[in-house]
């Protein structure tokens, strides 16, 4: 299991060189996904004995398979956290992949999925790409600057100001992402809160908070993969990601992000 | 406002040729959308006096204005039923137009949203267009068959046999469609008999129920401009769509979609 370390120092060359890889093998592992997408494919169910329901499609696990071996020819010294096969320790800078984030989209043949990636140095994601294959959309950052491409479209991504709370869109994949009870109330409360609650986005929805037509995404139960390869697309659009009581996003959990600061503000004392 | 009359009689020809103009006109509309999509524009507030929230952008307003025109000039015997413009009469075929059908989608930069175009004869909607301009992909049907084309993808659309409701994928745009009391609590039981429920998708999943990639389909508080295009669309791919309790479905309200007939069966019983 992925947890935090001494943070592995890294020079802005070899970021560069990080993200661009990273850029790169997301743009592989998607193209591969296409061969599955909207077809009739069979859907394994890993989590038959608990009684859940977890799609995985032969999609999610051959797109991780580029991707590691990828990164082991690449950068056979780094670590590497994926979904789908586990965590493979390294020289304490990980690749923490979601080769496909948002399967039940994906297996609805629906829009909003992407191929996640990012790399953590022990304490903190510092570059991530969030890319839609079928769109041909790439969002990617370090943490300081944030950028989006599609063919010759490219652009900064940078988040919007928002004011206050009421006038935010809130989004969220879905209410069942949040425990019954306290979660559940607290989620409802903010939805109460704001102008308006969209369902449905995984990932993408960060995409669009980080482009500033979402102000806030507030969602629960996430992974490391879930989340780390949006935090440094956030951060460099200018937006804030936290866990629900403020603290550091990279275990996943219950996450909050939004564009503008002062509605992070008003958004934690609501949820907490 | 529309309303049912005697059916006009329509050659297989003129058919052809309705459906043909339909998906041309819903491309021109459909490109001058993107003009707004993902930029900063003014919204406005149809409903602030009655305190909801139904933004309404340039965009939607200008592909509509498109629409009218291109009918006007090919077909100015027609009638034309609009989301943004109302209802202009005609001989009895009246074209049923939501030039954004999602605009809250559309609004977050989200991907689930579409042009749709209608013609209905005084009785049912004959021809349906479906068309995301982002993607570029269209979905347009007679109620006898069913196509999607994206770029050089051309191939009919198909549901899927889903044998019972405990294997269905259910999908809403969200479960503020329903009102509170009797109508949500009928969708809760219809979401807890299902295989899994996604929120979500506007007419972007009645698009992917077509494709047989969703099972069923439940919303409520539909107009007519919301569900006749996706009428002859889901009908020509094999589904079955009603209202809740199983009447035509032409002028909204509550819709039931679904793939498999033996499951509409299931979901109208659960619904009722």
């Amino acid at each position: 299991m992925l947890g935090y370390s001494e943070a592995v120092a890294v020079t802005d060359e070899d970021r560069r060189a990080f993200l661009e890889f990273a850029v790169a093998i997301a743009g592989e592992a998607g193209e591969s996904t296409l061969g599955f997408f909207r077809q009739a494919v069979q859907v394994e169910n890993k989590l038959i004995d608990s009684g859940g329901f977890d799609p995985v499609t032969e999609a999610d696990r051959g797109a991780e398979r580029i991707i590691r071996k990828a990164i082991a020819a690449r950068f056979p010294e780094h670590g590497i956290c994926g979904e789908e096969y586990g965590l493979k320790e390294g020289n304490g800078l990980t690749w923490v992949v979601d080769p496909i984030d948002g399967t039940r989209a994906f297996m609805s043949g629906m829009l909003h999925w992407g191929v996640l990636l990012a790399l953590f140095d022990g304490q903190e994601p510092i570059i991530g790409v969030m890319h839609q294959p079928f769109t041909n959309e790439y969002f990617y950052g370090d943490g300081n600057v944030a950028k989006y491409r599609r063919g010759n479209v490219h652009h900064a991504l940078r988040v919007r100001a928002c004011g206050s709370l009421d006038a935010a869109v809130l989004a969220a994949t879905g209410p069942q992402l949040f425990a019954p009870g306290d979660q559940r109330a607290a989620f409802d409360r903010l939805s109460e809160s704001a102008l308006l609650t969209r369902f449905g986005g995984d990932c993408y929805l960060y995409g669009m908070l980080a482009m500033g037509f979402v102000d806030v995404a507030a969602e629960a139960g996430m992974n490391p993969y879930d989340i780390q390869a949006l935090v440094p697309i956030i951060r460099g659009a200018g937006g804030t990601v936290t866990t629900w009581t403020g603290s550091d996003p990279s275990m996943g959990g219950a996450i909050l992000a939004t564009g503008d600061p002062l509605v992070h503000k008003q958004a934690l004392e609501i949820l907490g």
